[in-house]
């Protein structure tokens, strides 16, 4: 359902035990960056009615989530402060293609991932905190919906752009590319780490 | 309360009577880009609570007014399509002064004074046409309150970069070069034309 091509390595477990405080301040950021990345899909394209329509949708509930995030962070006395990005965003964007109509299919693509992502994360980090924490078990297992409706929403609209065959095509090659630079992995403790 | 430095010219009416259709697009363009423009101060001064909680409300509240111009556009058949941009925007952005925290104060009161220009040109577009269009009239007096709201936002944000005496004299002399841009006009016929 969620087009990956691999599950999360333990070493990502590993750092969620050493720094949870920090990979959820990283989470933070995530759901802020979600909003924008739907905002600026909807300015370069904003001629397409559906685009508009659902990157509304999208842009709002990421703001919703960002502020859950910064109540969690709130009520476990973890100041919000910028960090650092990781690799993983900035290197899945690197393979967006420049002309169009292929650019707005990897944008698109290339944000449904990232959704899909973020769901496989959050519900291992549910499952691997249930035992001791479960109240941030329930937290993370209750967005696992609404990413993964937006991993949905974004193939779903990049066939706006291209026929369906090319895009879950294009998917299968991104979701590869994916699954390697994830495996890449990074120091800094992330969501993507 | 509007902090501008002057009315807008008879020169406006002139294009809303000869183009109505164009600035009813470029309408919907500018909500658009106002809600970006929150988004895009909520993602440059992050680690501001009150600024990001006040940012999220008005990227929703602009995506809203988006989607009803929208609707307003569907209603009278008018399609809504990309239009090049009029200068008012880019000359007040160059306006905003390059080092911190003098940037955010400026880049705040120019988002104060565009929703400021918003306000005051929404009333005289619905007094203007209230005769012929009661619809029309009705529909942008409803929403004058919200961009009014929105200036006001804007510059008490900007009060936790500066203190409240240099944000008022920088308000005043960036609303006297808002006045002078404004009054240069723009053969395009857009709202900020
Ligand atoms: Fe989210
Ligand atoms: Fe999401
Ligand atoms: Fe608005
Ligand atoms: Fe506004």
């Amino acid at each position: 359902m969620l087009h990956l091509q691999s599950e999360s390595a333990k070493r990502w477990l590993a750092q969620v035990d050493q720094s949870l405080d920090e990979i959820l301040i990283d989470h933070a950021h995530c759901e802020r960056k979600a909003a924008s990345t739907a905002m600026n899909l909807m300015n370069a394209y904003t001629d397409n009615r559906p685009l508009c329509v659902e990157m509304t949708r999208i842009v709002e509930e990421e703001l919703e989530h960002f502020h859950m995030v910064l109540d969690v962070l709130d009520a476990r006395g973890i100041p919000f402060r910028r960090l650092a990005s990781g690799p993983y965003g900035r290197k899945l964007n690197q393979l967006v293609r420049p002309s169009e109509p292929l650019r707005a299919v990897d944008r698109l693509l290339v944000a449904s991932l990232i959704e899909a992502r973020s769901c496989e994360r959050f519900r291992l980090l549910a499952d691997h905190v249930r035992q001791r924490d479960s109240e941030l078990a329930d937290f993370y297992a209750g967005l696992f919906e609404s990413e993964a409706r937006h991993h949905t929403t974004y193939v779903q609209i990049a066939e706006h752009f291209q026929p369906r065959d090319d895009v879950r095509q294009r998917l299968d090659e991104l979701s590869a590319q994916e699954a390697e630079i994830i495996a890449g992995g990074c120091d800094l403790p992330r969501m993507h780490s």
